[in-house]
């Protein structure tokens, strides 16, 4: 049974060899391979870039996910649709969400694919965003709501944007974010709907963030880690909730203070802060629930969908990461894998 | 109405100065006062005392508590019992707990006293043991229980040693703690039960950690910062909890490190750990509840109220307060400020 024509190769990027200090062009290589065979067929369509890759390209003891084996395509968030199949839960033409992006086809059990209701969501690419983490964190860990002070270190990246949109969807009085540049700063609160940003570089995070917030914030939601973690302690009003997803900050190179902030302890008893870092593992329930509510925000016109598309296809997906890790992007970075599209929809993306 | 004849003057401990760096001698003074006066008089029998008033008797933001006024006595967790009451609930004779301690009268209106069962607990100096504190970190906060290994930082404190008892009395798989010298490591195991225990002294604590609990721990109870909590975010296992109450660690001088320890964000993020930072205030509910428990743990025996008794009075209470900061004691430190006891109880004192 055939949906499309297939080819008989496809393209896909493998690890060459494991990074010595930060990812570069020879680490990874685009080949040339014939099509994978298994019981679902999968194109490819769209694959989420990730900061947390450059981690798993390297041997690095600690992490929650074992690294990318070298010498294979690596693993990565992707959707596309199913173009041959021999499982009827996972049929012909459906929208499947699954991890082996990096190549333009995917195949294997149907239980590697997880369908996903295509009519939902205005473009398949929307079921990739960095959602579910950050709903987990500023829903589930630190439970922002009506009345609180929310501050979003980081708040320009794929969970950041969204994490501070949904603090604003539940309620918040305030949402602050912090940024890599005054281009980007602006973008939050233009674009996203922040009530207050800055540029991390203007000044000591504690002085920014002070006057940004001169009553203190009740939650922080952390994608950097560092100075911005220690001011969010300063500042945290007694009970504030912490939502710590910020680990991979700092981690290219020697910046390691990022990743090791110093935590005040005295601070943080004084004022009974709950800290809960988090990592990005969701059960099928916690994504489906976010894609319901993304849903209802994006139709209520409450959400824009930050995000920056990357038309490059596979062979473009080195570059993208390169670029994602010089900050060049905003929001949640979608690179194109195959295919196009007739519809155009610039909500958020730059 | 008169439960025993009162003098007409006592003697109260006064915060002379602020101290410049750790106490000394003439920051605390002993002065003979007036008999306070209120709807309640108390003779205090016994004041815990606790490293928590050297942070109180400076001028330090953030604290959770206004500082101890110069010129006045400080306040202090005290029982005592009622020699004179206007108010029919709280009657001459009875057991109660309050905070004006470092004087041997206490008085004020019936709200300020609460009222304890003296028949629950083996000694009125009981109602005064951490256990509130430790039973909301190790309970309430880390929820240790069955199967958990525990490590308890500084546990020959009053907080500490009866955190590492409720773990054990919770089902805790073993309990190991650290200490400031080789004989309060061999208390904690010989006199107290704990499983395992180290002397700081003797290495990094990576290293002494790492070989009592080779597989890692699933709960830390915090009493020290610094190296102890680095140490156990890296051995901790996923979904550790943490129960952090060590702010007070190395803030005698300029060991800010101990205050401020790093907090390794991809490791925390990795393994989801769980970081609760919490202050020793607590509900009547909670304490009640701990008096119970308590009661009931001793009666099977399975537990020793970890203690150290000093006999000095008012006038002894400023150099109680130096040698417990000098780490010269073991368990909750207990300080006699009036009368005597015809009743003999060594569990767990030294």
């Amino acid at each position: 049974m055939t949906y499309e024509p297939v080819p008989a190769t496809h393209r896909e990027v493998r690890l060459a060899r494991r990074p010595s200090g930060a990812p570069a062009p020879g680490d990874l290589e685009v080949v040339e391979a014939p099509l994978p065979e298994g019981e679902v067929l999968v194109r490819n369509e769209w694959m989420l870039m990730a900061s947390a890759y450059r981690e798993l390209m390297k041997e690095r003891p600690g992490l929650p996910l074992p690294p990318f084996p070298v010498g294979e395509a690596p693993t990565g968030r992707t959707v596309g649709t199913v173009v041959r199949s021999q499982d009827p839960a996972v049929p012909v033409g459906a929208l499947v969400e699954h991890f082996q992006g990096w190549r333009e086809y995917a195949a294997g059990p149907g239980g590697a694919f997880a369908v996903r209701d295509r009519d939902l969501l205005p473009g398949p690419e929307y079921f990739l965003s960095n959602g579910p983490t950050a709903w987990l964190g500023m829903a589930g860990m630190a439970e922002a709501g009506p009345g609180d002070v929310v501050f979003v270190s980081g708040a320009t990246s794929g969970v950041g944007s969204v994490a501070g949109q949904i603090a604003k969807a539940r309620g918040a009085r305030r949402v602050i974010g912090s940024a890599g540049s005054k281009e980007k700063a602006e973008y939050l609160v233009e674009e996203l709907g922040f009530d207050a940003a800055f540029d991390r570089h203007d000044g000591p995070a504690l002085d920014l963030l002070r006057e940004l917030a001169p009553d203190g914030i009740d939650v922080f939601f952390d994608n950097t880690g560092g100075e911005q973690f220690e001011a969010a302690v300063q500042l945290a009003r007694p009970g504030a909730r912490f939502a710590l997803c910020g680990a991979l900050a700092g981690q290219n190179g020697d910046d390691t203070s990022a990743g090791r902030p110093r935590l005040d302890l005295l601070t943080a008893i004084s004022r009974q802060l709950v800290l809960r870092p988090f990592a990005c593992f969701h059960t099928p329930d916690q994504i489906d629930g976010w894609n319901r509510q993304f849903a209802q925000w994006l139709d209520e016109g409450r959400f824009v969908y930050p995000r920056t598309v990357v038309e490059g296809g596979v062979a473009g997906a080195p570059q993208a990461l390169f670029d994602l890790l010089d900050r060049k992007f905003y929001g949640n970075v979608l690179l194109r894998l195959t295919g196009g599209t007739d519809r155009i929809d610039e909500g958020g993306s730059r």
